[in-house]
């Protein structure tokens, strides 16, 4: 039964809201959020920008800054209203002078808690689908006729050599195809440059055992979704093989094994200069826009322990790591805890290496199950779709979240995993493993936003190392190699005949460093994060991830990357503001963050 | 607002019926149907096979034959009623001991006028979809663990060497995908073979302008939809890739590049004996099924006029012309006046040729965009999704009207087509083109299901014709070719460089003399067509397409066939059969035609 009062409730706020806004009254505006903790958080709809703006000051500020120039606007409620813990919650549809949108409104007494506004569409600038989608067939006849196959083939070659790109984006794993398919629908002449040599091939030359930890309610591209046969954990050569399909099908513009060498900008020309080697040949575009899709993890992170040199086996990040079947009965040693590590360390195991595990710090874990059960499987699984909620539902009320409140919400979840598991904590206990739950105890998907890792997701491994299976070495540092092994800082010595380094990535804007300049990786400053003040995420707060699919401090440069969900969310959100930059609509940015770190 | 008389009706009917089947009384059940004109078409649910039954005598026979064996049956109204014109109707879901299905009743006064059961899904052999889906990764740890990809290699190179497939598809276009797809969901070890290369090689192939006919809404494959920017018209060479993007995802096990050559069935063992070559290699399969899928259209019909040995210039069947671009200047002749003859002119005139087609008998044309409208385009459009009627709900409907009434129901839709194309067809009659709109004037649809052919579907070639751009010779027959050209049965001779048969197919059955034998395609007799004593469709009355997706004379011998439409719909009841057989569920098959015709 529709719950008609609180659906009033919503109704008769949004009707506030909207007279506020196209009266241009920003104090009128503010006043109607909850005085204290309320947050305003907006994806492209009213700032131009991903941001999230805390308490009334910051509220009115933005409205001040930004609703003329963007009403009229319009607001409804899409769905029923939800009411439960003194929250009465819907989800709501927008609409601007420039975009119409969606987006989702938390009540607590009449006054908005949350409030979250998204563009999903440029008016005059809507994707050809659904009644806009193209006839295909050329009716009539036409005797300079091209067909389809033709017309696609002078594409191909065209673009790239005897045509611009507007905007090139490097790295074609599922950022870049994501963004790709979205600006083909959108019609925005996108280039996608990957050094490998098949689309997919970024999940194929992982490790041999690797499946998607995240399960596939999650992790469906847009447009095409997984059949609902999919497995539940992707492997990785099976969500290859339907990447290559994907680009092939959504005729993305994409060039395999292409190394893009260099980038810079011309500001006067506001164009940027990328240079590309494809197929032993030098290619020099010329974009308007470049994105890096080049992996949110950035660049490996390969500690400079001392002795390396003197070391004689083997030694490779973990992003080198394929299988572990040629160390049969060989010594290997996994440094690092975090869901890499756990995943080499069982698959070397289960090839009948002797495995050790160096844990530097606490990390979280969760069992799978637990993890699906209790947390991602609220929103997204098959009781999830059975309650009516889609992945475009669920995308929506996860985007709801602000990153402030995000944590709070999750701490109930982790005592019940807690209790739900007791039995692997206390024997990883027992062996000395050190978990935790994060920071603030709020778990995984927090640690995820606050630096890309720091958690393993228990498929097995645990098991491993709670039965002594996997030696563990924890409370250690990593003093120096020897010719024969590892010296810890308890003076222990562990030999090898392998050393992966599950070690972690550094900061996306390595990246840019590398392909642009240190200059420029320093002036965009540390992309991932929200600023929580915990490890791998210094303060002060930010409020939404650096960087991260919104306009940077580098005129041109944007930053696309993440899990399939990410991928899939914010792919939408990065293509309108280049889509309207493609088609010369103003896009006045609100609230350019200032930069505290520069990696 | 739900017509809560209409939902009654509906339900007090199924109740009546219901418990009529389970009290095993076949009168009651055929006295709960309308008397005279009554029809019960079962899909695989009851008869294990594709029957109508019509009037309650034939209705009363099925119920005694067969409801025994499938009861307790269980119905229930699956959807809101409707009424209008005296005939109140519902979607409908229904429950067999042996299968879960859905269907459609309609009702005069109470009694049906047709009732539609489907099985959907047999019990304890559901496919592995939603909550039954895979998990993909493998939890735990497993030292002999195999990875998604080598077990899929594993199977690429097992399956018809060293391990036999239980059904053998022969033909790999939309056909052999689509039911390859079903058995693959289900578990049933299949093989595709296809003589071209790629899958979609059959599309691409073809004539370089052919787009599809049928719009998109109507086109879809089981469980991976098109996008919602897919064109209306698929261009031939984009649905070729969608087909092997497809083959690809759903793990199809289809050998490309590969001619079935002989099969022959051994009747003791229950099992065939098919010769493939592959790769210039002979293998010999072993399958207990074999599905003749190469195309409804059968084998390339030449008319054999005399003096064909005689003429200098080219000529081919439809079948094997490509593109127009080889005869710029030239003088090409089309004989025939159906779809692919009217396209091929509309080509060979876009590419400056000098055209002439020969019309021998009168061809139903009827406008694409009126089609779409006034047809199609009720079940399958933008404008069907917005009124709720998605593609499966739409399939349920045409499966619902049995061929007896299909026509009369039709009869309407052209009187308008006919008020509003009148300019088109008095242009026509200027220039002599016979047109009609079919036997009865039910137009496209009904003789597409009489003889797979008969009409064109203007695309713009009408307009070439009634412009005397392409030269029509009407009224007359070919009495024989010259050197030079063709002689006509009005004394008149055709100069041609060029002439090209599109001038049809034969019987599906012409694929099993040529590869097995004549024998056996005698005894399954002549497919397609439901006898209704037209040309190309001779009686007596059959009531269902002969041969098609059903048991033949001929035991482990089936036909698949026809548009995209009929490949989804069809290729689920035809998958359910081969399923039940393959898990030994007993299949008393009811109602099996006796053959009246051999081709």
């Amino acid at each position: 039964m529709p719950d008609t009062t609180a659906n009033g409730e919503i109704e008769a706020w949004l009707d506030r809201f909207t007279r506020a806004a196209n009266a241009g009254d920003p104090d009128a505006v503010a006043s109607l959020f909850v005085p204290g903790e309320c947050l305003w958080r907006d994806l492209v709809a009213v700032s131009w920008n991903i941001v999230t703006c805390e308490g009334q000051a910051a509220i009115a500020d933005m409205a001040r800054a930004r609703l003329d120039d963007v009403r009229p606007f319009a607001a409804s409620r899409e769905a029923d209203a939800k009411s439960a813990d003194g929250i009465v919650e819907a989800r709501i549809r927008i609409e601007t002078r420039l975009a119409r949108g969606d987006g989702y409104l938390r009540l607590k007494d009449g006054k908005a808690w949350t409030l979250l506004t998204r563009a999903t569409e440029l008016k005059g600038h809507e994707e050809p689908s659904g009644r806009r989608r193209p006839r295909g067939a050329l009716h009539g006849v036409h005797r300079d006729r091209k067909t389809w196959a033709e017309l696609r083939r002078q594409e191909e070659e065209e673009l790239g050599i005897s045509r611009q790109p507007y905007c090139v984006i490097v790295g074609g794993g599922q950022g870049g195809i994501a963004l790709g398919a979205r600006l083909k629908r959108l019609g925005v002449p996108t280039l996608i440059l990957e050094k490998l040599e098949r689309p997919g091939d970024t999940w194929r030359k992982r490790y041999k055992s690797l499946c998607l930890h995240d399960p596939v309610w999650y992790d469906h591209l847009p447009y095409i979704p997984f059949p609902d046969h999919w497995p539940v954990f992707s492997p990785k050569d099976k969500l290859g093989d339907w990447l290559e399909m994907y680009v092939k099908v959504m005729e993305l513009d994409y060039w395999g094994g292409t190394t893009c060498e260099r980038a810079s900008y011309d500001a006067a020309r506001g164009e940027w200069t990328v240079t590309a080697l494809r197929g032993g040949k030098t290619i020099t575009l010329k974009p308007k826009q470049l994105v890096l899709a080049t992996g949110m993890s950035g660049v490996p992170n390969v500690p400079a322990f001392p002795g390396r040199e003197t070391f004689a086996g083997e030694q490779m990040h973990s992003s080198g790591f394929t299988s572990g079947d040629h160390y049969v009965g060989k010594r290997c040693v996994v440094v690092g805890s975090n869901n890499s590590a756990h995943d080499i360390a069982a698959d070397l195991w289960e090839h009948g290496a002797d495995v050790a595990m160096i844990q530097r710090s606490p990390t979280i874990v969760v069992r799978s199950d637990s993890l699906m059960e209790l947390a991602i499987g609220q929103n997204y699984s098959e009781d999830a779709l059975d309650r009516g909620i889609t992945t475009e539902i669920a995308d929506l009320t996860m985007a709801s979240v602000p990153y402030r409140i995000a944590p709070q919400r999750s701490l109930p979840v982790y005592d019940q995993i807690r209790a739900r598991d007791r039995d692997l904590y206390e024997r990883l206990d027992k062996v000395g493993f050190q978990y935790h739950f994060g920071a603030d105890g709020s778990g995984i998907h927090t640690s995820y936003i606050r630096r890309g890792s720091g958690y393993y997701i228990d498929v097995g491994a645990s098991d491993l190392i709670a039965d002594g299976k996997i030696a563990l070495k924890s409370r250690v540092e990593v003093e120096r190699l020897t010719r024969t092994g590892l010296r810890l800082s308890d003076g222990s010595e562990v030999p090898a005949d392998l050393i992966v380094y599950a070690t972690g990535f550094g900061s996306m804007n390595g990246w840019a460093a590398q392909l642009i300049s240190r200059e420029v990786a320093d002036k965009v400053g540390k992309c991932w994060g929200v600023g929580s003040d915990t490890a791998g995420d210094p303060g002060p707060w930010e409020g939404e991830l650096r960087n991260m699919w919104k306009p940077t401090r580098q005129e041109g440069l944007w930053f696309h990357g993440g899990n399939l969900f990410q991928s899939r969310v914010y792919s939408l959100t990065l293509a309108l503001q280049l889509k309207a930059r493609f088609e010369g609509v103003p896009t006045p940015v609100y609230g350019l963050p200032v930069v505290h770190h520069t990696g």
